[in-house]
């Protein structure tokens, strides 16, 4: 065996400036670190017996991977806003306690016993359902995103949060088992021989939340569910049961859902005209603009998630997503744009409107990098860079901003949102 | 439209004696029902924001859905053996609060800081890894069961624990981020030219639960992990390192990893010899019994998930699995295994060596039921019946039990662990 070949790679992880020194103190280590050496506190006795945490929650030395808010983010008289730690996750699964949250009027404890669905409207015989009625229809699993249409809005105006968590960070993705909607809209006896070509939904809160969506959509991949990651939804997620609506924006994905009315048109509620609506540099707005564009962030490195040694290898990570179905490719660029180089995608086995976690395996020289991620779907759709979207869409709103995003990393390994021109 | 076509499946929700009367109940629910009719207190005002958990746990209503130990199964000063609530969970992805524990001595706090691996032996330089070395190198995301040699071992002995979450509760099934082994065995030079054929792994609780893995194993699909469903390992699970070693039994699968040596053979150490071994009715062992074997339960109806409606439509379902691959297909019986019917299998999209959902959507008449599943995998192996088993294995061991479970399911919907002849 070749000592040179061996060496290699250890080599560079310890620095490109020394690379003989730099093995011989990854060798070293195992003579001289107490840690190698002497028998430890936590190998010399009885841990934690299991009666500890009937359900556990992150060890302790983790307790910065929380959900946060941003204050003056919403006027609210409660934070109604919190942000997933994308910057600390890896892998494509989103844990449901620290999923973000947006509440328009709050979370709400509905038990299962006082829940009650019902669908009426125009062609379909009023039905309403209970949570045991519901657990008897067949039912699916699918892993999708969740995407709040403001995710990244503030971005529109410049590089105002200084995290991929506060910029990127209102989205989860979990795996949901719930019942198709068109099962249960055939249980009522729609047979799409009506005039019922919309659905407006709504949840159980004050705030209610309605919106239309397309008879089409409605029939499609819309789920009622009850179930993610596994488990029974949390509170903060619309427990005991919430709409999924794949790959379309979040506010449509009705937490404690109530009411399913089939409608001859759009209802035109609030949530999809003075909110929910993408307003133009004329002052002009776009509506239905429902389905979440392809999309991508650099999770790590990024301003929460800083290179903590020097040059060498480097894996830069990051996850993609695309309301039109599945991400194909994503490149990964190290210079603003400029040059681009593909990453590697991770698990990839069908899952559509689902996140797709990206890695680029790397060396850092050390020198500063303005690191960008550019995501492509399989309709050929790419991911445009700021100044693209903003030449169509103005400055105007605060939803919808899919670009691209810039990380300047120094070379100290400490990075910070920016843009590029 | 006819209404005895959109009427046909809500009649029979109702209950098959009265499909009429069963349809108005539904119906009238709508204008008697207060919880449809008035205004709900949590439809009034403000519901919690979202500061109040920045790291969040299950709602108060699911409180039952917790890990369980059974006090008499070890004898160890502290519980080292608990319970997922498989029976009360649904697709595929176990959530890691809920996700069974099994320590031998404890579960220990360990530091990102203070962790060290070392890879020596034959053939390799003596590297030692810090948890940032790690970080560097490329990594992956797999969906994999984790599932302990002695899951259903009370049942070589008879029907005795009456519940799935006892009998089969010692699996979790997560999306693992971590390094292929194969990575840092040839980090560490490694080249396939030695005399190194197995590698011997432990952990760094007092336990160290020392295992022996060949090395052909060791260089296909071992990861040495640090993520689970998205975020770090929980402490109870390894943190912040685990080996991953899919399909294989849940002991191998070493936590808090510290050491792994190759070696020229097995080390024959305690976790392989006087545990870990299957005792056969002649009092000789089979030993090496690594690969966890095709086998699948019904998590619903079972005895901690009754049926709490009458007759008509009825969801059973389960999950299913095999560390030799994919799971093909499952059927169900109703009678103890005379007929059979094929369920329907939930996401499939690639996923190896994990937890595979299966459905049966059918027609409960009311009376008794003997509830079995039976599992396929890709090499066509069928999961054996209680009787197969105990033929070829005895009644001597508490590990690799993979027999074909039965509930007895009472005309009141409970349901008991029996066994059938």
């Amino acid at each position: 065996m070749s000592d040179d070949l061996k060496l290699s790679r250890r080599a560079v992880l310890a620095g490109s400036a020394a690379a003989a020194a730099g093995t011989l103190a990854t060798q070293a280590r195992a003579e001289g670190d107490p840690l190698i050496t002497e028998v430890q506190e936590w190998a010399s006795g009885l841990g934690e017996g299991v009666d500890a945490t009937p359900y556990g929650l992150p060890i302790e030395f983790e307790a910065d991977v929380v959900r946060r808010n941003v204050p003056w983010l919403t006027a609210d008289p409660i934070s109604s806003i919190n942000f997933t730690p994308i910057h600390a996750l890896d892998g494509t699964i989103t844990p449901q306690g620290c999923a973000f949250e947006r509440h328009h009027s709050g979370a709400i404890e509905l038990r299962k016993e006082d829940y009650r669905l019902m669908i009426n409207g125009l062609g379909v015989s009023p039905l309403v359902f209970t949570y045991a009625d519901l657990e008897r229809f067949p039912r699916e699993n699918h892993v999708y995103f969740c995407e709040c249409a403001a995710n990244t809005g503030m971005e529109w105006a410049g590089a105002q949060l200084n995290g991929a968590q506060f910029t990127h960070g209102m989205i989860h993705n979990m795996e949901y088992t719930g019942i198709p909607l068109r099962t249960l809209l055939n249980e009522a006896g729609y047979d799409g021989a009506t005039e019922g070509r919309w659905v407006y939904v709504e949840g159980a809160d004050a705030s209610s939340n309605g919106r239309s969506i397309p008879m089409e959509k409605a029939l499609d991949d819309v789920l009622v569910a009850f179930k993610a990651n596994g488990e029974a939804l949390r509170k903060e997620h619309g427990y005991p049961v919430r709409l999924v609506v794949p790959g379309w924006e979040g506010n449509m994905w009705i937490k404690w859902l109530r009411r399913i009315e089939v409608t001859d048109a759009a209802v035109e509620s609030r949530e999809e005209t003075s909110k929910y609506t993408d307003t133009l540099a004329d002052g002009t707005s776009r509506k239905w603009t429902w389905v979440m564009d392809a999309k991508s962030v650099v999770t790590s490195p990024s301003p929460q998630a800083p290179i903590t040694h020097g040059p060498g290898p480097l894996v830069i990570t990051g996850m993609a997503w695309s309301g039109h179905g599945r991400i194909t490719r994503v490149d990964v660029s190290k210079d603003g744009g400029i040059t681009w180089e593909t990453a590697r995608l991770g698990r990839t086995q069908g899952d559509t409107k689902a996140l797709t976690r990206f890695y680029l395996d790397t060396e850092w020289d050390g020198s500063e990098m303005l690191l960008q991620s550019r995501a492509m779907d399989e309709t050929g759709y790419v991911q445009p860079t700021k100044a693209q979207l903003r030449e169509v869409r103005g400055l105007n709103s605060v939803y919808h901003n899919n670009c691209i995003q810039t990380w300047h990393v120094n070379t100290d390994g400490s990075a910070e949102n920016v843009e590029v021109s």
